[in-house]
């Protein structure tokens, strides 16, 4: 299997059901928020999901340990981290359970038909301002920044392809969540639970779990605060939990 | 002075700066709310400042002490509220800072100048449904039901009266959320600061303080949670510091 592997790759274990990821360090490794988002998605028996932005395939990969949905996709618009997420699908084995595809959100209704899945997930480029960037072409700076598509076009491709009632999760930045709501809105997905992340109690949050349904009526759960360091060096037991430890 | 005080009216001691306030508890008291938000507004020196829907009086009473701001001015609908309200203001000796009005915050162009307000604050009606209530001209159903007003015309008065980059400051239910942030944005009053309180830190969220100034750019923050209770029967140290004990 180790072909699997190339250059400047490494194999990372997930320490769940055995799973492992191959990332290359100096392109662009997932985050702790790729993780809270998996452990957020609610995804039901049979139900079919859809990852806008799949990166390394991290999100695909935990959620086919954490739940039992149907068949997962996910959607990369970077030609080289589409391939490396293919094969870390093959180095685990899942190619019944999981399809990476190589595609532009802003194509999404050349790629899916309307109103196939069940549920959409998307850890998007949070930073707006692409403005000044060295190198836009970047891996790390399309990871992160809006430059090959920006909010509107993830929220908009996710309602595309939700059923009515479908879920859509994202995880992204408390400072932009009066952007988010406007643009969930304005595409009829209503926020029905948001989770705040603190890295410390008395710290400003700095993560954002959104779900919104589509079509919904309005009602919306804000659930307990995580916060993720007790003290300094120290992770909270609830982060501890998520990681499975 | 006792004159002040009427029937079925009982004087409370505010426990800051020797303030009293007048409340009748087969109508209406005061609640945590709107102690929370009179400790989460900020008013600066000489600034003039509008409470809408005042009830009591509670917030302007307690921003006085709180505060350095010029003048504040209460606004209440119900008549008999308003006049307990007023009798506060001149059993505190207030009557210089402080002014009642009695008034409908739908006639709000008719009572106030256009912009004339740095800081509006409001402790509105929560409860959107007035479905089924049984006596809605009840001042307890007014206080708590979105009968006399409803969240629009909160916030299109605000806006009204507000100077741009003007400061608006309200409490409400995270269920809303979602509500307040379209209609604050339809105003372009824009939420610059958020803070969620939760009765116990592993319970969702059961009030919302918002702070939106008119005109703004987009950036929010999402201060730490604010837990109420550190252990059933036991208030939280924060809560302690905000009522000053």
């Amino acid at each position: 299997m180790d072909k699997l592997i190339r250059d400047n790759e490494r194999l990372d274990d997930l320490e769940r059901s055995g799973l492992k990821i191959i990332q290359n360090p100096k392109k662009f490794c997932f985050g702790m928020d790729a993780v809270l988002l998996s452990s957020f998605i609610k995804v039901k028996k049979n139900e079919n999901i859809l990852d806008l932005g799949t990166g390394t395939g991290i999100i695909p990969i935990l959620l086919t340990a954490k739940t039992e949905g149907e068949f997962f996709t996910g959607l990369e618009i970077q030609e080289d981290i589409a391939d490396m997420a293919d094969r870390s699908i093959k180095y685990n084995g899942l190619e019944n359970k999981v399809s990476i595809i190589h595609g532009d959100i802003k194509n999404i209704s050349s790629i899916f038909r309307h109103g196939c899945m069940d549920v959409v997930s998307s850890n998007p480029p949070y930073m707006k301002d692409s403005h000044g960037l060295k190198n836009p072409e970047d891996t790390l700076a399309i990871a992160r920044h809006e430059i090959k598509c920006n909010l509107e076009d993830v929220i908009k491709a996710a309602d595309f392809v939700l059923k009515p009632m479908g879920r859509f999760y994202m995880v992204h930045r408390p400072n932009r969540l009066i952007d988010i709501i406007a643009l969930l809105r304005k595409y009829k997905l209503e926020p029905k639970t948001m989770r705040f992340i603190h890295p410390f109690k008395d710290k400003a949050a700095n993560m954002l779990l959104i779900e919104a349904i589509k079509g919904a009526g309005v009602w919306l759960d804000v659930k307990p605060a995580l916060v993720i360091y007790e003290k300094p060096n120290t992770y909270s037991q609830e982060l501890l939990d998520i990681y499975g430890y």
